[in-house]
Order: C-alpha cells, then sequence, then structure tokens
C-alpha cells in the first residue's frame, strides 16, 4: 500500500510496487538520482550520485551546490530511473519504454552529526562498488566542503515495466510487428590515469564486463 | 553564453556548454528525459519519452498525466543525462561520473493545434528510430487522449564530464589507483510478440548491437 497520497501511481497503476524491498533492490541497482528542489526561478532538476543507508537516501554536494542549498528543510524529489528497453507496438499510441524507477518524496535535512556524515559519504562512495577503502581519507576541509543531504526512504513508490507491447484487441488482426528491444549497460575495461600508483584494486577491476545497472554477470 | 541566469552552470563551470548545436546532440542521444514541475505536494520528477523538433522539446502523455497538467503554463524544468562511465580518483572527494546532460528550463505550453500535435507525436515516436512510419495512424480518440506539451529549447545549458580522474597536485604521489570505467548501453536483439504480424521492419532490426545513447555502431 502506498504510504501517502501524493506517492500513488496513478498512471500505468498496473506496473506499481510499494513494497519496501523491491523498491530498494532498484536503489541499488541505479547510478544517478534525478533530483527536484523548488527554487525562486521555478522547479530545478539535476542528476546528483547517491547512496542508501538504513532510511535514507543519501545526496552530497559542494556548500555552494544550489539544489542541496534549496533542498533544505524544503520539499524535493528524487527520481531514480533504470531504461531497459523499447517496447514497440502496433500502433505509436501503445508504444512504451520497459524500465524501473523509483519516485521519493520528502523534506531534504542538512546531516550536521560528524558520524552520520561519514556513513553518507561512505554509502554514496560505495553505492557502486565498495571504493572507500582504497582511497586515501578525506581530509577535514574535504568534509567541510561537502554538504550532506539525508531523504527519508518514507514516500516512495516503484513502476516497473518489462517485456512485450501492449496491443490493443482491435489490433490483433492489423497486420504491423510489435515486439520489444532490450537495452543492457556494461562496465567497460578500466583505463588508468598516468598518476595512478599501485594495483588496481580487486573491486574496480572486478567491474568489467559487469551489467552497469545490476553489477551482476550476465 | 548562457541565455539566462538561471540556467549558467555554477559548479564545474569548466564542463559547461551553452552552444545549440552541442546540447542538441545530446538531446538527440538520450532516451528519456527528467521532467520536473512543482505540484500542490512539492516538486514532483518523472521520466518521459520525449522528441525534438525545430525550437521545442516535446512531452505527452493521458490526459490525466499530473504532472503534464501541472506543467501546463507554469515553470517546468527537463533533464536528460546519460551516464558515460565512473571515475576514481585517489580520494573519494575527487571521484566522479562522465556524462552529457542537458537542463531546460521554460513555461510548458500545451499543444492545441493539430498540425503542430502531430508534428510533436512523430518526433516523440521516432526519437530513438524512425518508427511512425511502420504504425498503424492514431485514431482521433489516441489523439484527444493524448496531451502534447512543448517546452521551448530557448533556456537550456549543458554539462559534459569525460575521461581520466582530476587528483589533487599534492595527491600525485600517494600510491593510490585513478582511473575511470566506461559504460556502453546496447540495443539487444529484438524480441517478438506473439501477435506480431508481418516482417519486423527494418528501423528495428538496424537497433541490434547498436549504441543506445547514440544510435551508432561502436
Amino acid at each position: 500500500m502506498p504510504s501517502s497520497d501524493r506517492i500513488t501511481v496513478r498512471r500505468g497503476a498496473e506496473h506499481a510496487l510499494y513494497e519496501g524491498a523491491e523498491i530498494l533492490r532498484i536503489l541499488e541497482a541505479g547510478l544517478v538520482a534525478h533530483v527536484a528542489a523548488q527554487t525562486k526561478d521555478g522547479p530545478l532538476v539535476l542528476p546528483m550520485a547517491y547512496g542508501v543507508h538504513e532510511n535514507f537516501m543519501y545526496l552530497h554536494g559542494a556548500l555552494a551546490n544550489a539544489l542541496l542549498k534549496s533542498s533544505t528543510d524544503s520539499e524535493i524529489c528524487a527520481t531514480v530511473t533504470i531504461v531497459d528497453g523499447l517496447v514497440l507496438a502496433k500502433t505509436a499510441f501503445n508504444h512504451s519504454m520497459n524500465y524501473r524507477s523509483v519516485v521519493i518524496r520528502g523534506s531534504g535535512r542538512v546531516v550536521t552529526d560528524r558520524h552520520e556524515q561519514m556513513v553518507a559519504l561512505r554509502a554514496i562512495t560505495d553505492h557502486v562498488a565498495p571504493l572507500w577503502d582504497t582511497t586515501r581519507e578525506l581530509t577535514e576541509n574535504e568534509i567541510r566542503a561537502t554538504r550532506v543531504v539525508a531523504l527519508p526512504l518514507t514516500e516512495m513508490s516503484a513502476k516497473i515495466r518489462s517485456g512485450g507491447a501492449t496491443n490493443d484487441p482491435e489490433d490483433a488482426d492489423i497486420p504491423f510487428w510489435s515486439g520489444h528491444v532490450p537495452i543492457t549497460s556494461r562496465f567497460g575495461d578500466p583505463i588508468q590515469n598516468s598518476d595512478a600508483l599501485g594495483e588496481m584494486p580487486a573491486v574496480v577491476a572486478r567491474l568489467s564486463g559487469l551489467d552497469a545497472y545490476n553489477r551482476q554477470e550476465t
């Protein structure tokens, strides 16, 4: 059941999901969130890295980041979308895409507690792969220069569409092709910086060839 | 030069682009836009298919679509993002992603002129591949059930980041690996619906193996 009216899916309600574990799987699989806040110039939506820890989505940015400034103690929306394919019906009216998406609405809270800041920054860094332990520690200045915002995973819903096209029964006999075209995203081989020192960490080497939106072998 | 203050890129300004042709290339390459509007319950951002024709981004949805309803004659923001890879620095502070993104801000206009409606629906349908001519024509009821919204391509900016990590000069000698991991998305083989009739259109067959975010051979 949806936890609030404002995250209840109206269109395509048959694809809606409100169960936490299923929503978390999509949040784990995604790479960026599109985060919207209302600014003095109207709504603004920007792509952001994110992490999930316990009951929060964590976002971060420079102190001067206008979107995160606007999100403080005000309503924001974070949407994570993975496009899985094109859906081609017999008519453009029934064309669609296969996708997994999560919409989270809530009030952004600036994280000021040092322990929670570090938990959040680690969750963001480790979101795609556990990279935190193979980098040097953050300096005091780096931590102070970073704004961390927590968005509670309370009001959220997901939509998942998969499989072939849904054609109208009246279109059954019209002579048009129909089907779907999957999209798969993969990590390529890591490319080393000229200033890299030491061995490529195993957690990085392991990414090569993995599905970028599941971090699994395909 | 940015066309307005509110689409001027503040953070990472060295990655900003304001030139129309370069922005259009990203819009052509993208698959979905994340569209934000201010609703009575706060900002809402949803993924949407889109098309571009002349000086407009076109969006469409059912008449009941709450986001498109909210976007009528009010400020919206549409952001198209393509994630091209992970950027791994010597410290998490300098981690980043490689990406191409476009942010468009403006007022949504509901399209009521029949000619512009059809131009818009064709632009949306043909955005990924020219599919319009291989589907049956839309019925009068289907057209009436669809809301088309035009967003002017006037106030927009892009950011592109590519290549390796930017490490601090002070980190040059610390023994940590650094580099980047490309992400490539590809269309797989089309999967035919059980109710498909006739041959798979050549424009669909040609998608197989193409880069999904460039629609080109890689």
